[in-house]
């Protein structure tokens, strides 16, 4: 209801300036009845598995990975992970988020549709050696070999090593590459603690849990980013905090696969562990609307503490946005001067944002993705009035490609 | 990607036919990459509270009730009651709801809000004698004075008897309530079994859990409908299931207010208990999404009980439709001939629906209200490629009364 004049300038990629700006840009975009936030940072997805959105809901874990989609993940060709990966790009923009933390296979075909939606990404090229000595050995080349292939790209894409899980991937190999990690300056990306079955495994296996594991391996770094997190001790959290590790939270795939809910955010959050929000993959959450998995993340914290002051909303904003970001060492995720001109605009003249007592309880508890109206990543716009360039074509290609690719199953 | 024609002739405001339809509309909407859905049906909400959306979040209940929403409520005119449930119509319609159950006070707003927007409404006027015998008497003649009054409007509008709980209504005004929805066929709408509070409370004051207080003073029947129903037992989800009640699942709300998560669906469906699906008030769950209920609902209920299959999609889409209809002896909520036209259409063209391996999947897990283009209700079309005639107005009306309301407090 103010009149206050705020208006923020971008010269390049970055923030220039933010106030009462006297200089006159080329682009101007009218900001009355909109808000500015940062773009949101989903943590951790399998972009291209958008092929199989709704391939199998509502069934039994194993059945639905062996039968639905690992015979089918195993089909996939370079065309239909770009086509894949360019789908969840448009629907990322559509919903607001202008970096996304990515784990899968043919990163190239990913890196490609990347780099022409206008999206930042970090690539995790996922990696196996199944406890195989051979294996092993090539992971360290094809590790090697990507993150040279990546350095090709431009500033929006970086590399990060993809170790699957511990139960997918030998000691020895998450050690070589989190020296590599040590060594080239890149994030390492797994999956971690995600089910009360693989910490089972873990000390049948290991002799300990999967982050005692992890520090006897030496494995844990500011570099390391481990998604889900979800059975984690008291003692856990500590070492996660004291060796900088970030924890992303995956509300929608925990519940949707029954992975379990009590992830640890306020306990974590205390002990100063950087905290990031991710959809999951297409396959296990069905879509990636941030600002649905803040909503989610926040109700179902409150639900299973039986608080409703817990995972407040400004909380989970920060998470979504500043967080994420800082976990991989970006300058964005906030508004201000010198950082990336990764922003949205959001259409406040709507239901969701009205009446505005709080506009980020709004965009929290009431929006969803469909309130972006304008995304500028690295200082482009890359959507505009809710038009990404191309969004036709994509939806009927990646469409076309995922019914070919299951009919055949 | 099939091509079958398969057109739906209405008339007036009736399903006539479906199928190959050799009769040429007066209005005729082209279907091609559309789907037809029957309108949801929120079986519980309280519109106008959308004044209070995001007014308070993130406190404890107590405080919050006592501070911020009690003392505000107090203050609502009938013109605030008005605007506010024209804008809860405005989000109903614009996310595919046709039909709403509400529970609030000053009616008669409530009612000519209704009546402009096109929606079909039960409406339950709130009654509390707060066991006092005065008002009690007062009571009795305002439900008769509601039900005459509701009486002169049009159909899309039906009166309930609304007595807002058991620890503000006394047993006797229930039973009076019991026998007027009997004698004048008319639904009665009330909360239930919400909190772990209220069930301790009630064994406290009346010696039984809710269920069974209902029943020694014969208040269950086929009439009932209960909002929430957390807190039952298996005893009471037979009793609930004897008489034919019908139980509204509030998903957001009860994991926004941590109310509690565990609610027995799949005990309930197997009891055969007609069980509907509601938003709630604006001021606890801050919208009135109902495929975003919907897919809280099946989430919440994979979590808890560790089974991914549980609450499936096709049965949470009945749930949030059909049942609800049938809980109100309405002939909607499905696509037949003979049934009601209330009826919306999906847009297609969109990340969530891409691909379409699963419409209903597609729907439940990925989409959320913003994929419906348009909505007929009772025949006529109330939004049509996203525009509500007179929208403009009424978040501007709405919004600045909601604003005028708090700022004095």
């Amino acid at each position: 209801m103010n009149d206050v004049k705020l208006d923020v300038y971008i010269e390049g990629n970055i923030i220039a300036a933010i106030g009462d700006v006297p200089k006159t840009a080329d682009i101007v975009i009218d900001g009355r009845q909109k808000a500015l936030i940062p773009g949101f940072v989903n943590a951790h997805t399998h972009a291209a598995m958008t092929l199989f959105r709704g391939f199998g809901d509502d069934m039994p874990l194993m059945p639905w990975l062996q039968k639905k989609i690992w015979p089918n993940e195993a089909k996939l060709t370079s065309e239909d992970v770009y086509w894949g990966t360019k789908l969840a790009c448009l629907e990322m923009i559509k919903s607001g988020t202008t970096t996304f933390f990515d784990m899968y296979h043919k990163l190239g075909a990913s890196a490609r549709a990347v780099e022409e939606m206008g999206i930042r990404a970090v690539l995790a090229g996922a990696c196996m050696d199944h406890f195989d000595p051979e294996l092993r050995e090539k992971s360290k080349k094809v590790v090697e070999q990507l993150y040279l292939e990546t350095e090709k790209y431009g500033d929006r894409i970086r590399y990060a090593v993809g170790p699957h899980a511990i139960y997918t991937v030998s000691g020895e190999l998450l050690q070589w590459m989190s020296w590599f990690t040590r060594e080239y300056k890149v994030p390492m990306h797994m999956h971690l603690a995600e089910t009360e079955e693989e910490v089972q495994n873990c000390v049948k296996r290991f002799g300990c849990t999967p982050v005692r594991y992890l520090r006897q391996l030496g494995v844990l770094s500011p570099r390391l980013i481990i998604a889900h997190g979800l059975y984690v001790d008291d003692e856990e959290i500590r070492m996660l905090a004291e060796f900088g590790v970030t924890v992303v939270h995956n509300p929608a795939s925990n519940m949707k696969l029954a992975s379990g809910m009590r992830f640890k955010f306020t306990e974590m959050r205390e002990m100063g562990i950087r905290l990031s929000l991710g959809t999951d993959g297409c396959s296990s959450s069905n879509n990636l609307d941030m600002i649905e998995a803040m909503k989610l993340a926040s109700l179902l914290g409150k639900a299973w503490r039986k608080n409703p002051v817990a995972v407040p909303a400004d909380d989970i904003f920060q998470v979504a946005t500043a967080a994420g970001a800082a976990a991989v060492g970006l300058k964005s995720g906030e508004i201000l001067e010198g950082f990336l001109a990764d922003l949205c605009i959001v259409d406040l003249n709507q239901p969701a944002f009205v009446p505005n007592h709080n506009f980020i309880s709004n965009l929290v508890y009431a929006a969803n993705g469909s309130c972006i109206d304008t995304v500028i990543c690295d200082g482009k716009i890359i959507m505009q009035n809710r038009k990404v360039p191309g969004e036709e074509e994509i939806l009927k290609k990646a469409g076309e490609l995922a019914y070919k690719l299951v009919a055949e199953s």
